[in-house]
């Protein structure tokens, strides 16, 4: 149902440009917007459920989990520039895509590079204004848009504010320090992708403080146990399944939990090691083997799967104490093992 | 007061940041709020007052003014990131600025240009969400939001959508193409810095559909003159009144309805120079000046004075036919003579 609302949205935007050029743009949406996982989607209605168990979710709710998917969109899209990172969901990144779109239609080559990266700024702008829209004419009435316009604004601040520590830490020497990169983790995944879109869902349906408190207290920790179980899957994980390479966060020197783990553990032959390789554009599988030898080896892997299953049990207890319908407990228990044993 | 709110709002958002990261990104966007001329603030204000004559602007449309404010922000650092642009407003552009600041703070030099485009997408992305939280918190009633929302919405979609077509005209062979080049403008600018202002200061007031269509008889010729100016003003402008170089358009091969008036008129020999030099990034300023040559000798800068003269004159006319109050009036008449004769 999100998808058909995703679909029948922006078949309209087609239709309705003054000129045929903005399929330019949302070709490319329309591929980014396939292959996710639809968690924003999943728990916006499971908020929504914790409030009251109507037969299915409306048609309200089903318009703002797509409203959350556009905005995921625009924060891939431009997640991917600012790393120029070169594939996303097992395809191409929106700017790679753009860059080719344009060379196929005639553009000049020396030029692609830099048209693509634009494009791809532009398109990110325009998934997240549409995002906006797409709320905004979710059919709510005009008392409840005002009680949960606040909440978006909250989580688009929080993810930019993530964001931001996250290019700040990138590039930097290799840290050891776990609260930083816990505190990076927090913004820009564990609030941003569990705790606002269940807050929103439940809004929508005009939850109380209490079930708005309760949805704090069993995303945050999810979204952080979600988060580790990723930077564990950025580089042990299986790239087919994935979508992702191995090879992105070391060469870019992501200063992931699991890393500080590491850097912490490590003897002055194994600091040197990861100093040396950690963050170089040009890191080789055979020098990434290496890498990962020492992540097990100094336990930081063990560390952060431990990290995980705390959190888990965390959120599971916070859910056993949420004033929430027994539907979406039981829909949330599913997800929460799904979040933190993925391999995709 | 437009500057107060602003200031207000950020320094509220850098206190109650979780960190003490967000004025890396604060301090910059404070620059590139200054030495703008508030021309959307303006028109936001005269199209309030248009509607009524109350003894001055209230809180709601000044901060409904510095939300188009931050919005344009967003706008200019992301299309300057698109462009490349060194400067803006007489300053360093937003990247440039980052890129600098990330090397003053001791970041690797060789990252310093990755990062600053990295920040400048965030800082935009900032701005833009940003600019929404401002006009969701001027104060308006819920009933009063939901009916400016839907302007808001159309303003940014083809702002974008302008950005969009100027994004795939540049980089491409000239053309003597004056209908395209126009309908860019109208879009990346008409319709966003005049129309779009006045309607939605009109509909913080509850203006009728025909103050509405009124605002958009008025604006949409007055914002063509208002580029049209623009873009004589990038070529034969005085840089150090401008803020702006008059190499960075014909470096980038900007397609103007200036550049469209010149090929259809130019001789062989002249087509040949434009067609060697516009779009070089490494035009000099002898080269420039041949360039000029042509556009004056072709009657192409005549041709764009006199289409701004008569846009002048069509926004005027609405004006008089306009069921303004009459102090908006004489505003508005004194902004269209600054906005089509200006030197900066």
């Amino acid at each position: 149902m999100v998808d058909e609302a995703l679909t029948g949205f922006l078949d309209a935007k087609d239709r309705g440009a003054p000129g045929g050029e903005l399929p330019y743009l949302t070709t490319t949406l329309r591929h980014m917007l396939t292959g996710g996982k639809r968690l924003r989607s999943l728990l916006c209605v499971y908020g929504w459920h914790a409030v009251d168990t109507p037969p299915g979710p409306d048609s309200t709710v089903i318009h703002a989990a797509a409203s959350l998917e556009l905005f995921q969109v625009f924060a891939l899209v431009h997640d991917d520039v600012m790393d120029d990172s070169d594939t996303r969901r097992g395809q191409p990144s929106a700017h790679r895509a753009l860059a080719a779109a344009y060379t196929a239609g005639g553009g000049p080559g020396a030029r692609a590079e830099a048209h693509g990266m634009g494009a791809a700024v532009l398109l990110g702008d325009l998934a997240l204004v549409w995002s906006d829209e797409l709320l905004h004419t979710a059919g709510l009435d005009a008392g409840r848009l005002a009680e949960v316009l606040p909440l978006v604004s909250e989580m688009r601040s929080e993810v930019m504010y993530g964001q931001l520590l996250d290019l700040r830490a990138t590039g930097r020497a290799l840290s050891g320090d776990i609260d930083s990169a816990l505190h990076v983790i927090r913004y820009k995944t564990a609030k941003y992708t569990m705790e606002r879109p269940l807050q929103i869902g439940a809004a929508l349906a005009g939850a109380s403080a209490q079930v708005l408190d309760a949805c704090s207290a069993f995303g945050i920790p999810l979204g952080e146990a979600f988060q580790l179980r990723d930077d564990l899957l950025g580089v042990f994980g299986d790239p087919v399944r994935t979508g992702k390479s191995t090879l992105d966060d070391l060469r870019e020197g992501k200063a992931t939990v699991l890393m500080a783990h590491a850097v912490r553990a490590a003897s002055a032959g194994q600091s040197a090691t990861l100093r040396e390789l950690v963050g170089r554009p040009d890191l080789t599988e055979e020098q990434a083997a290496e890498v990962r030898e020492i992540l097990v080896s100094t336990g930081a892997r063990q560390a952060v799967e431990e990290m995980i299953a705390q959190r888990h049990d965390a959120a599971l207890a916070a859910l056993d104490r949420a004033p929430f319908t027994p539907q979406a407990v039981e829909g949330l228990r599913g997800l929460a093992r799904a979040a933190t044993r993925r391999q995709v």
